[in-house]
């Protein structure tokens, strides 16, 4: 049974397919596929696993894992790794209304081994409505200041029950 | 195919799963069931996520997700996120003699969300002998100086392929 402190993170357990398009000052534009689970052991967090991949070549991108909790009502956590030798470590709010769950995180110190490119400064923006799940990437990364960097649209395919 | 890169890896990769015990000053001794499991995607890291459960109740009890990379040969950092609001970055060294790969990490900073207990440094000593995995670990955390805290010895359950 999910725990009661998590409630309100219900509607993302599952599993969410879609695709993405990136940008930065320092890089081409691109796009991708993506894959998000969000899956729970009764314990007040969620476990969250993300892959993308090329949409032509079917070839692995980004990944990223990690947890989401709650830790007090409408506040939200998210921890996560990511395989460039990077952590975040969000914090923000989680809102749900009208069936529309919108939150918006900011890690303002991103921990990065010391062969990891430099990035100070990421935030997300997501909003679960229905069976949909959009989100937006914003960071300060390589000497650039805070800008956007990815937004993509899933859509549920399991509920994970 | 493996990445080229992380070679030295390549005998964690598939499940593992054994026992271990810990201590703290603040808490009470435990025992612990652990199941650990170590994939890849072709890219120079291996995913690896932790999941451990009461050796009664079967109940789960902690978890830990993140990633595993070779930045140069007899060099490793892993990146990891735990659900209770931490992520580690670790840099260290391995080494493969006689058949046993030997790694020892530090991670001289602990992330932690405003909500997280303080955890202000870890220490991971993993030994794999064929089908064993060992692993120590030593922590810094709510007022005590860095010291044991983990231990434990896992056999191989699934090699991955």
């Amino acid at each position: 049974m999910l725990h009661p402190d998590i409630t309100v993170l219900a509607p993302l357990l599952g599993t969410w397919a879609g695709a993405g398009t990136g940008e930065y000052p320092t890089i081409e534009d691109f796009a991708y596929l993506e894959t998000i689970s969000f899956a729970h052991v009764g314990k007040p967090f969620l476990a969250y696993t993300q892959r993308t991949r090329h949409p032509d070549t079917g070839a692995p991108m980004h990944s990223e894992t990690g947890y989401w909790r709650v830790p007090a009502p409408g506040r939200l956590e998210i921890v996560m790794a990511q395989p460039t030798g990077l952590t975040e470590i969000y914090e923000g709010g989680i809102e749900a209304r009208d069936g529309v769950v919108a939150m918006d995180v900011r890690s303002p110190v991103v921990g990065a081994t010391s062969t990891a490119k430099e990035v100070t400064v990421t935030e997300r923006t997501f909003e679960l409505d229905g069976d949909e799940l959009r989100y937006t990437f914003r960071m300060a990364a390589v000497g650039q200041p805070l800008q956007h960097h990815l937004a993509a649209t899933l859509r549920r395919t399991d509920d994970g029950r």
